[in-house]
């Protein structure tokens, strides 16, 4: 499975794309968008949106993660990165990639195991985990990195539960059967 | 001119669409954009998006006008209409149609002469103004409507300006000349 990972923003959007096989995920591509705030919002909008459509060409990706980030005071901040959300929700839906989001603590804690970890420990993490020469920069494609290194683990543990309830399943029938 | 006004919405999107001439501002047809809380965003917000894309190629939209909506407390509702703002701004940038701004105040100074009119003397104003039997509903189209409305009488303010700008100046010419 291929998973494009997407931390959104108007002047800067980080992009991580990994392919999860079975038990290891490896580095495809990652960097980041950037826009200029001379520009008209609508046309950083259209770069993005067309980058991202091009990436999901190009890498054939899956599946699509998105972090969902929490604002807890400035409101516009949160119109302007939800504007950024929209246009790659949008992006998944016109090429049939599905797309979740995660939310900054569910990296933290998937990455290294602890939801409040410093930014550089989830970057070596990363870097660890890719076997990277150097640490992912800039931060945004390392978060990137992280949302889809997250969601390949999600879905292997999803893959994992419900082989093991299937195979509880087949042993109480068998179980029964005796 | 033809004006696409946008109330943007993931449950209910309101538009309206006016041609502006000379001295007045005809309908062509307004209404709302439904998807259900049952479907997944990315496709609430490709359905939103076809809609605007469909709806300004079959009316030969020229520019696009959507409300500048704010929050004061629910920031989550803020990225969500963030979302349906940054696609309506893609729609706009994938066909070329300017895309500008207005506040709700702004909307109501234009339209009815007072910030803080009440709803029901905005849709009143916009039911007089473009001569409709009844009052436009629902209240999403009413607000798409007043929208429009808005924007063709600021850009003939603006024309206007600029013209008797360009006046004084040939005036202005003309004194010194003699």
């Amino acid at each position: 499975m291929i998973i494009l990972g997407i931390d959104p923003g108007i002047a800067n959007t980080g992009y991580g794309i990994v392919k999860s096989i079975t038990n290891k995920v490896q580095p495809l591509h990652y960097g980041h968008i950037k826009t200029s705030s001379k520009e008209i919002s609508e046309l950083r909008l259209k770069t993005i949106y067309d980058t991202i459509i091009e990436l999901i060409d190009q890498f054939k990706v899956d599946e699509v993660v998105l972090e969902d980030i929490f604002f807890n005071k400035n409101v516009n901040s949160a119109i302007v990165v939800g504007e950024v959300k929209g246009i790659v929700k949008l992006a998944g839906a016109n090429t049939n990639s599905p797309v979740t989001t995660y939310t900054p603590l569910q990296v933290k804690q998937s990455v290294v195991g602890y939801g409040k970890a410093e930014k550089i420990q989830v970057q070596r993490m990363v870097q660890a985990l890719l076997k990277l020469k150097e640490l992912p920069k800039p931060d945004h494609a390392a978060d990137a990195l992280a949302l889809a290194i997250c969601h390949a683990r999600s879905h292997k543990l999803l893959h994992l539960k419900e082989s093991i309830s299937a195979k509880l399943t087949v042993d109480k029938k068998d179980n029964t059967s005796v």
